[in-house]
């Protein structure tokens, strides 16, 4: 029952979900308004995500939503800065660090990137989460600070400011500990809204699928793509997309620390095949947006300019790039136990392996630490011999490796014959 | 991701439910009991609670779930009364005061009967908010204050402590304002968990069917009476139910003074029809369990008996009998537009128009209009008159009666023909 001063019943509105009924304009407004001014309670909101979850939302509504959340705080603009402005944005998946060489590479080329990140949300790594191990580096820095970088560095990753879809903020650190990640809608208007609210002129999304994504599905990931791309495209945003395989982990290192480290390497002009070209094309992606259809991205790896980008890009917000990365307490090694080839690593349980060893958060209120994941030694395809290592577990806490090591079961296999090879960029969308 | 010391993680239960797979005695044990230390928190739970709701529980959660209910805090003893204890307990349903005359009633043959009751929940009245409309009441008494009352007047209708079933009380406010009230194995689990710590001999189950009940569908509704006779047998309390109708409000009255004063005239040997027959059959049902299979309890209302025991237990608890029970200040009545038959009146808007006008709640900590509801002037199958009043709501604020009346649309209709007869009382099952 409403009080006399509210449209709208919280209640009612769960129960619409629940019983799959299309919520209104007004009525999606009014509820994301109300979450915002902490009339609707964190409770109220979980049992509506799951309802969302369980039983979809249909395109107007999840447009709404959008449009809600972005209403629900400030509008950013980077007009007069003298740069064009591009944009990226990973749904997610395990081992990807790809803004973090990414960022600086694109920025090499005279673009202005503004990359608005979060934390850790589920089995995935949150971008902030692996740049916070970098020592003195931090996440929050101010509106004007931000667009000085912008101009004399070129690119930022931070934190979205507190005025920016207040209510996508709230809502992203609820759905981490209430189970309700994986809701379609909620990803697409969470991702749009931010990015639309951010001022970017150019966007472009790495819309992952496989088991180690939040769509397993390339056809569900392909509808996440489209909706995210026409949200985008409505609202004056240059958008494209980008469906790339999360099916075993990206490069080697899953973790803070560790992928800090591995995003180094590709700043160096070294590291695994598998960032390098996920890094590259969405670089493409991103100069195209921006009038550089033709830039050479693999050059700027391999010449220093991108790492260049990266030491001042870290050194702006008090990083010390030269500093030595924190190490976790523990560790453990599993190695192969027969002979042959490594015929399968699945991304999934590697990310919960990861995430038990403390690379993620069960809570909103719980620590990261730093140090904790897993390094890869091996990767489908490898052959390996008896006693080789496998790979290693990190983790500050001792009694996390037997927990981290259990969700490993069966998670990866040796055998006589390579896995198919599968494309790592699947399809394209804009 | 879960901390060392902690057995289970909250997101990897939710997602469990969410995903359909059944959980272990000890993860459900472990989330009733984190939940009861706050560990788990409200946002967390809601949204385990409307997977539930979406996705159902085996009948071994449901048993574990009430057991760990119990767990979660004391049990009570009612042995060395010198008494049998009977307690009754009522799905919910609109205009359901039974309660009211029923303990009273039961208590005049000599038996006890210890009646925990609740507040508020959805679109159905609660029987504590109902008794604090009369002037002084109080809900929260003593253990011992309780025992005494047992032994000296014989009925109490009482909060439960907070030390019974801490999970369930917390868990059930929570589900009244996040859209989680209709889940059946929620809805089985804290109905017995509380009925069995409470510690009661003997139980009557008032399992209602029909639109305006939890259970709209008669067979939904008996697996739920079998599914809790089946907890109280299998813990030592003789258990049955009566499944009873719940298309049309029961008695005249809905609302929190308007049934008491409805609950007096049933008590002083009039009221209707509806009313008296159900209380007279689960008074039979509850002293047939407590040895008097042959009393009769239609007497004992029309000879004052029950009455004179209803005044002691009010004044026992600081009531005044005697005192006039609050009115709202707004009133509105609706006409019969046509001259016929009423030919339906449905439950679930009437309670909803009810809830609205402000006899129930939308949040834990909204207080409940005393005086608000609807006064009902004609039932299905009555002749009406152009221009005869039909009902009247009333509410104390104004704004609210137009909201009520929307949700009435279609609520009531005069036809030519009187609708078939329902018999009140569907099935029993012991």
């Amino acid at each position: 029952m409403r009080g006399v001063t509210e449209a709208y019943d919280a209640v009612d509105l769960i129960i619409a979900k629940r019983e799959k009924r299309e919520l209104t304009t007004a009525e999606i407004d009014w509820l994301v308004d109300a979450f915002t001014r902490g009339y609707v309670a964190d409770e109220q909101m979980s049992a509506w995500a799951m309802a969302v979850l369980l039983n979809g939302m249909t395109r107007s509504e999840i447009r709404d939503l959008t449009l809600a959340m972005i209403a629900s705080g400030e509008r950013m603009s980077f007009d007069g800065l003298g740069k064009t402005t591009v944009d990226k944005h990973s749904t997610g998946g395990v081992g990807d660090k790809i803004t973090l060489p990414l960022a600086p590479l694109v920025a090499s080329f005279g673009l202005a990137v503004p990359q608005l990140s979060g934390r850790g949300l589920g089995h995935t790594g949150g971008t902030l989460d692996k740049l916070e191990s970098i020592p003195g580096w931090r996440a929050d820095i101010a509106p004007d600070a931000m667009r000085a970088q912008l101009r004399d560095v070129g690119a930022v990753i931070c934190a979205a400011g507190a005025g920016l879809a207040p209510a996508d903020k709230r809502l992203y650190a609820l759905r981490d500990t209430t189970g309700t990640v994986e809701a379609i809608p909620l990803i697409a208007s969470s991702i749009m809204s931010k990015k639309i609210a951010e001022g970017t002129s150019a966007l472009v999304l790495d819309v992952k699928f496989g088991e180690g994504a939040f769509m397993k599905d390339l056809e569900l990931a392909r509808e996440l793509a489209r909706t995210m791309v026409a949200l985008g495209t409505d609202a004056g945003v240059a958008t494209s997309a980008l469906l790339t395989d999360m099916t075993v982990p990206l490069g080697l290192t899953i973790g803070n620390a560790l992928e800090v480290r591995e995003s180094v390497e590709v700043l160096a002009g070294g590291g695994p095949a598998d960032v390098i070209e996920l890094t590259v094309e969405l670089a493409r992606a991103m100069l195209a947006h921006g009038g550089l259809p033709d830039a050479d991205p693999a050059e700027a790896l391999a010449d220093g300019r991108a790492m260049d980008v990266w030491r001042r890009m870290i050194a702006a917000q008090g990083g010390d790039p030269d500093a030595p990365l924190p190490t976790a307490k523990e560790s453990e090694t599993v190695t192969a136990p027969s002979s042959g080839i490594l015929s399968s690593q699945h991304a999934l349980p590697f990310g919960i392996a990861a995430w038990r060893l403390g690379a993620g958060r069960a809570r909103q209120q719980d620590p990261v630490s730093a140090g904790a994941g897993i390094e890869l030694h091996a990767k489908p395809g490898d052959r390996v011999t008896k006693g080789q290592p496998l790979f290693t577990l990190h983790s500050d806490e001792e009694a996390r490796i037997p927990r981290a090591l259990a969700s490993l079961e069966g998670a990866w296999a040796i055998g006589e014959v390579a896995p198919a090879a599968r494309p790592l960029i699947a399809d394209r969308i804009s």
